[in-house]
């Protein structure tokens, strides 16, 4: 993503984009004038910071102090805007959220796009807008970035990779493979929002109360977490396959049980209405701002306190614990003292949603 | 991308994948245990390596020495498979290169898949097996990843963006606003091959002569020469729109003149031919294996010689120098002492080429 004139080179482009009424066409991808006259309105002005002005191919940031960390995610949700969110948000926030869970702060993200031919030039501000916010908020710079367009018909509207970095603290040692017997499991809030909020929307579906993506960076609340207590085991953030598919391959990873307790998970009545409604299992629901946390019981209230005072935790429960299981099964005990296995997922979500 | 278990664990996945006859179905990114499947038995085993089977959504990395340096870059090549290479090593060549220009030792990769439904999971296997080739070749993992699928028709075979880390030696100022009057410019080796490349395969020409991408990682190259001469202005490789919308960005960037000796050029006769043939300017070509470098005139035969010793250097060539111009012009002098203003590509590459 090359330089960002902060105002438009009058020779070089003599007209400005026509954001109002154009679309993305070949051009824009091609290399030369036309494609910097995207890259400079559309992505420079929006994202504006000083190591993306630097105007190269790559960007130069101070060194930084600590263990590497990487992440990287690609967004290609339909449709592109949705109740609570749009792709450009999401891409912020879900790589955020992958760099933090290992405990790490983020520092810098990058962006790849891939435009479908035809998509309004008004839809494309829409969500560079939304992502410059997005990173704006939680503080991670856009550093870097690329375009390219496709035909129409060769993607669908747009697609976006985004990667991050962050740095890990010493001390930390936070992953899918650590969690312990005995450990608490904790969820910082209520689940299935992301992906109700997206099928409804996809298929029109008008419920009484409005219910919204979770979508939102988690690094804050991760960060209070892991000052408060270091011996936190594991964090991961329950997205596509939703709590069903990440406990269990959490299960897998760590060579345990997991065992949670139906009356203890946060769920909106909304939510639970649609989920009946459409004969979908909550726990194969995808999240976008949610996250599991695996410590010692003796630490979860504690801990459990941090979450609820941290931005995006206020509904975070206690919701099960760790047990060992030579066949790593999930198993969700009701109320009535019965209980069920909780399949990993195994087939499509239906529809596709991320 | 989730742990990679070094055998396949029967209990999750009874069979293999049938890589020979299978073609990636929705449930391949569905977040289930087919998708978890695919991971271990395509991505996991070809790119092994200690940060990767972690086996989080993140990865953890030593601490690094230095400025860092993050870049990214979409790739949407079609065919997905050309002379020289394919869209996999094109992913971690252009990604390491990228990060390279800075002066930067590149160290990480991360990779992002975005495959529409219905490709052969051999062809996935390939392009994986081609990237992790090239990422040993070059010493520069791929350390965390993404797949997503998409419905058939959503995307073209396969996307990939790769995101690259690096660290940059104290002392190194390297970029597109550095380069000074007087400075010498030279490229590592002949323009135009990739994309002729590219073209012919797309159209099914024939040349006597075998055309092949120079797809290349020029990361060795570039340490020798910031090691021999840490006075180098610019590094910037001519990828899409070719040496002349690189060369008017640059102009664009440092605010001068560029002047080209015609004579000077290196392009293969069969790369002439071809662009002749084609109506082709071949300073429009796209390259993917080659740099330009800016450095004072006084330096330049001494880097001459490091580039040309140096791998993927052999053909390397001062062909110009900078001069000051308010108009900002890139200018090709030919052999007859005439010369002709160097256009930036203005509109879209014809057909595409990435």
């Amino acid at each position: 993503m090359n330089e960002q004139p902060r105002r438009r080179d009058t020779r070089l482009f003599p007209r400005p984009l026509d954001i109002a009424n154009g679309r993305v066409d070949m051009t824009h991808g091609g290399g030369g004038r036309a494609m910097a006259q995207l890259v400079s309105e559309i992505f420079g002005q929006a994202f504006d910071n000083e190591f993306l002005s630097q105007g190269n191919d790559m960007a130069v940031m101070p060194p930084a102090d600590g263990r590497l960390v990487m992440s990287t995610d690609g967004y290609v949700i339909s449709p592109l805007f949705f109740p609570g969110g749009d792709i450009g948000s999401l891409a912020v926030h879900g790589t955020i959220n992958d760099v933090a869970m290992s405990g790490a702060t983020p520092l810098y993200l990058s962006a790849s796009f891939i435009i479908e031919e035809g998509l309004p030039l008004a839809d494309l501000r829409r969500i560079v807008l939304s992502m410059a916010d997005a990173s704006r908020a939680a503080g991670v710079p856009i550093v870097t970035g690329d375009t390219k367009v496709v035909e129409r018909g060769k993607a669908d509207g747009v697609f976006i990779s985004t990667a991050g970095v962050g740095v890990l603290a010493d001390g930390l040692e936070i992953g899918g493979d650590r969690i312990q017997e005995g450990d608490a499991i904790l969820v910082s809030g209520s689940i299935g929002d992301h992906g109700i909020a997206i099928l409804s929307k996809r298929e029109n579906l008008d419920f009484e109360t409005a219910i919204e993506s979770d979508s939102a960076p988690l690094h804050r609340m991760i960060r209070a977490m892991v000052e408060a207590e270091p011996e936190i085991h594991c964090l991961r953030d329950p997205t596509r396959g939703g709590l069903a598919a990440t406990l269990n391959e959490l299960a897998n990873q760590s060579g345990v049980g997991l065992v949670l307790e139906e009356e203890a998970l946060p769920i909106k009545p909304a939510v639970r209405g649609a989920c009946e409604l459409l004969g979908i299992d909550p726990l194969g629901v995808a999240n976008e701002g949610k996250l599991l946390a695996f410590c010692p019981k003796d630490k979860a209230e504690a801990l459990l306190a941090v979450m609820q005072a941290a931005p995006f935790g206020s509904d975070a429960a206690i919701i099960g614990h760790v047990v060992a299981d030579p066949l790593k099964l999930v198993r969700l005990e009701t109320s009535f003292g019965s209980e069920r296995v909780v399949e990993w997922l195994n087939g499509e979500q239906l529809p596709r949603i991320c």
